[in-house]
């Protein structure tokens, strides 16, 4: 059994791995910590869990005082991650951290996003980043198997990356073409009640935000920058619509030739063979959000218009699950040596 | 394992009784039939569940064709079932039947049900209805256990019935005195879309409908006479609100002496002391919705107004699983000797 | 002109007038106050309202600076009323204050309430309070002509108010026997972002509060008492939906003896004959939040069931129309000698 | 007075023109027409217009025996339009049409149109469609001012075409660069309920459909290569989202050179300075979906990527008043001589 500690269990992020760890046969919970609520039992927040969870939350300062886990997801923001990891590597826990923290793997990678972002260039625990790996699984099995620390990715990125890896990889598309439209649902703001996320103003609302400068795009184009093989820059659109879990982003590449769509195809369903949880929809099938809600898969519905020589797949994934929780958890598996659909490998429920 | 055939597969019960079979560890989908989507893949109806169930759908007039399974669920509308059963049973299939052919256990209950709502008042299969049970488990487990035929309660009725069976059971309140103000979700209207469920015309509305003639509250009021021992009639209100999946039930009775919160609250959890899918919530602890949606729980928050004499109780569950697939799997997994709480005892998903 | 200021204009209860007044005829906003975003266009919270109310806000606490107005709206919580109240009718300027702190129009009465919403029971302005009116228009029309301040109701308490009135000053029901289960969007909340508002926690979510405590149902039993010519008590049960304007709520009461639908109906549309807001909807039509949404009617839609002799009014509302703002206007033209309808009647939009 | 009649009043086009007409200081509504509903009150179909619009439905087929209007608005699927306008214009009636039928202004246009979207492509009114004008009022308000016959745009059509036009017209960016990623809520599919927008399953849902073969995209790129002085194409991905009214359309383009933030934005307002309804935001205000929702307004949100040298431009309407019924009236007004804002010029309802 993974012995496991759930740092910042109070937000969604924690809820969720939480969630998922009940239903998983080989691993429990050994501790869960924050800086809010402490003493209270995790379902007081989270009252579907009654009887399923009724942990008391810990203090996070004092998490050193109990048994190290073998892993420990930290649900935190920006910033603690760096903070927590050494002393929980230390101890012999390894570390998935939800941040940015360790999705940038080497020292000027994270310099030049802590800069974009504005945050202190300087991390907080240079050695471990070098050796951290950069947690989409579907890309880095191999890394993240053995890594003491993962970088668990932004839930945009996981639904763009996804999107453009094959056709990056083959050459399809023009590096610099690249356009990424997302749509998420308002979960993918945490739990923390803002204006903006009020049930008044956000019904019946839509709108898109940070046009040039969110940090996710930052991770995109580094990944799909290596996977290209040469420095690109994308357009990348974040927006909110009033769904609650959910991300469809609609990617649109250039073609660098005229590519028939039966080509594009066989090289999105050859890129995922052996990747369970991405689907590449099958022709004729048009994806959406209920495929995926609940769930750890991503669905990828590919387009080609030879119209105006434009690629277009449309990513749906549920931004809880592969886009943060389940793609944690995917994680976990590997770095543990489990089969990566364990705990994870089932459907949502409908309607 | 117990072999299973959902007749009806095609609706919003047929998709969650499939679902909760898919992850029930003694029970395994024999087979699925309808009247339409005849050949296709299930996956196609409900893409979420490709490559989790992609057996194709049959023709219900051809059933007879293939072997017996042990256990059906008709998941048809009224007047199906009793056509269907006495084949099923006569080759040795047990019934769980969703709608009201066999909620009503006897030849004059069952026609002055089909009376009121303006159905043939003879019963197609009268040796069946007499040794069939009505399907509320937390009622009738032991006649459920032995019965060759169970009548699926009807959504609005088990939030209903749970929320005042305590208390009429302990004579709390006076049985003329009962009110049921009960607004559902939208699913509860099933898979069909209607004018008054097209999106534009749901979202941001809410109304009551049938005012009087609910058909729900005929079952609820044979139930509750019975547990009364008294004839009873009571007022219902069903409602719509724009809410995918739940019930939210006020019950109001009037007291018959002033009885201290303290000692309704103790009644209502000894009755289900023993009915793991019965939350009464503990002292100072509200219900809502999301605490039991997804999941096979029904929720009762217990209150007493000193000031108007009265007992009101908020019943919540969702309407897609106690209130229909999770109450008949419970039904199922009694009728066949398993613990009721086998492939059900989850939590759902939050948010 | 009616010169109008809003003060705590920035919340919806201020942006609710200011949407009324920008289109009536004969009024004209001298000045929006509160104690925030001083000296940001209103537009600039309300984008919606740029190129129509640009108008600076001004801080309160220099209202007295400036030209004093017709009448002022006061679109603030409980306890500023009756501080600003006398300064604003000693300057000439009438009131129409949104909060309770107006609507129990003797000292005695305001004491009970503040007491038992556990605020300081004396009074600010107790001169003025003994003066004040009630503002439902369609109860106390003449005394609000006259009136230096008039008390806006709850919205809830107008939803109830409305539908319980005709039936009891006919003594149709039994005092004793009232029930009001209401149902209300998420608007009816305010603007201030809380945990249980924030759009992944409401949308499909569903919960009944504040049991026994809820403030409105003092204003509420106060108002029917009076109208039934002796002290009653009725049990009220606030719930929220995922709707954003609305209010539903369904109200029982036992007949005192067998009268049929035509008679009730009869008395219903003879009460509201002259009261343009009050929809007594015809014989076989069912009432629905879409028909009053965005207005400022309410319509209530009456029916008898004979076999439980209970009467059940399902009232419906747009909170903050008729449940506020709609209220407000409408009381101002009475105030000021104009046609209550003036600037009001109009339908909602659709879908 | 202009006297008006609704052919196809019915539906979601035919109640939004009644809903504006009711408030139209100098038209009036003389007839309303269609093929189902015949002989009910309008109220009957859409009861929040009890009182204000009880006027009988009347049979299309006999429209000719009654007196001829000034105006007819046919809110039609294709194909109706081309049949009724002769008769109408031959009796003095001008038009006003919502479907394709006179969007396609010369007949080798209307016939390429027909053709891709596999309708008859020989037009039933030839001699109408030449003198037929586009109904984007923005842009061919001379010609409105003198046509027989209106076609009225797309929605889609009218948020991309509005969004792109200052910029191709100035020659910013790179026509065959251009990409329209548009999110429509539920109503632009109009009345009639279909099984994907079923509350139930468009609740919480979001998805792409028809990936390059939208009727819209067919205007669009007539108009954009008509500004453009070339022929263009471009990549349109509609998509529904669970909102009820609105369009936001994220809009890119290649700039064909370095432009400053600036420049492009005074080109903007320059382009827009005399319509009163297009809204180009003032820097560093984003758009949001609630700026427009029941008004005539689109407001754009002028953006340049640097690091991409991407023009993207979102633009946001409300597909059933500037997407549809209030630019029928703009038209409306600017056909018969009146200002173009006559009866539009009002902010929408907030929250």
């Amino acid at each position: 059994m993974v012995r496991v500690k759930v740092i910042g269990a109070g937000g969604y992020g924690g809820v969720g791995i939480v969630e998922l760890l009940l239903r998983h046969p080989s691993a429990r919970i050994a501790g869960l910590y924050d800086i809010a609520d402490i003493g209270k039992p995790f379902s007081a927040l989270y009252p579907h869990l009654g009887g399923f969870c009724d942990m008391e939350i810990r203090d996070v300062a004092r998490e050193g005082e109990s048994e190290p886990a073998d892993v420990a997801f930290l649900a935190t923001p920006d910033g603690v991650g760096q903070q927590l990891a050494p002393q929980l590597v230390a101890r012999g826990t390894r570390v998935v951290d939800y941040s940015g923290d360790f999705r940038f793997n080497t020292i000027p990678d994270y310099r030049e996003y802590a800069t974009r972002i504005g945050r202190n260039p300087v991390h907080g625990a240079p050695e471990l980043l070098t050796q951290s790996v950069y947690g989409l699984t579907e890309l880095y099995r191999d890394q993240i198997a053995e890594a003491p620390v993962v970088g668990n990715p932004g839930c945009f990125a996981v639904s763009i990356i996804l999107g453009f890896a094959p056709a990056l990889e083959a050459g399809l598309v023009a590096p610099d073409s690249l356009i990424a439209d997302s749509k998420t649902g308002v979960s993918g703001a945490g739990k923390t009640p803002k204006t903006q996320f009020h049930y008044p103003a956000q019904y019946d609302n839509m709108y898109a935000y940070k046009m040039t400068g969110h940090q996710h795009v930052i991770e995109v184009e580094q990944q799909l920058s290596h996977i290209a093989g040469q420095r690109l820059e994308l357009t990348f659109t974040p927006q909110v619509v009033p769904v609650c879990r959910g991300i469809m982003s609609c990617l649109y590449g250039a073609l660098v030739r005229d590519t028939p769509f039966d080509e594009v195809w066989e090289i999105y369903r050859r890129y995922y063979r052996d990747s369970r949880f991405v689907r590449v929809l099958d022709k004729g099938v048009a994806g959406q959000n209920s495929m995926v809600r609940g769930s750890n898969f991503c669905a990828l519905w590919v387009n080609v218009d030879p119209r105006t020589r434009r690629l277009t797949v449309v990513s749906h994934l549920d931004n809880l699950m592969k886009g943060q929780a389940g793609s944690a958890l995917q994680n976990m598996n590997v770095m543990f040596g489990l089969d990566e659909t364990v705990g994870l490998d089932r459907p949502g429920v409908y309607p």
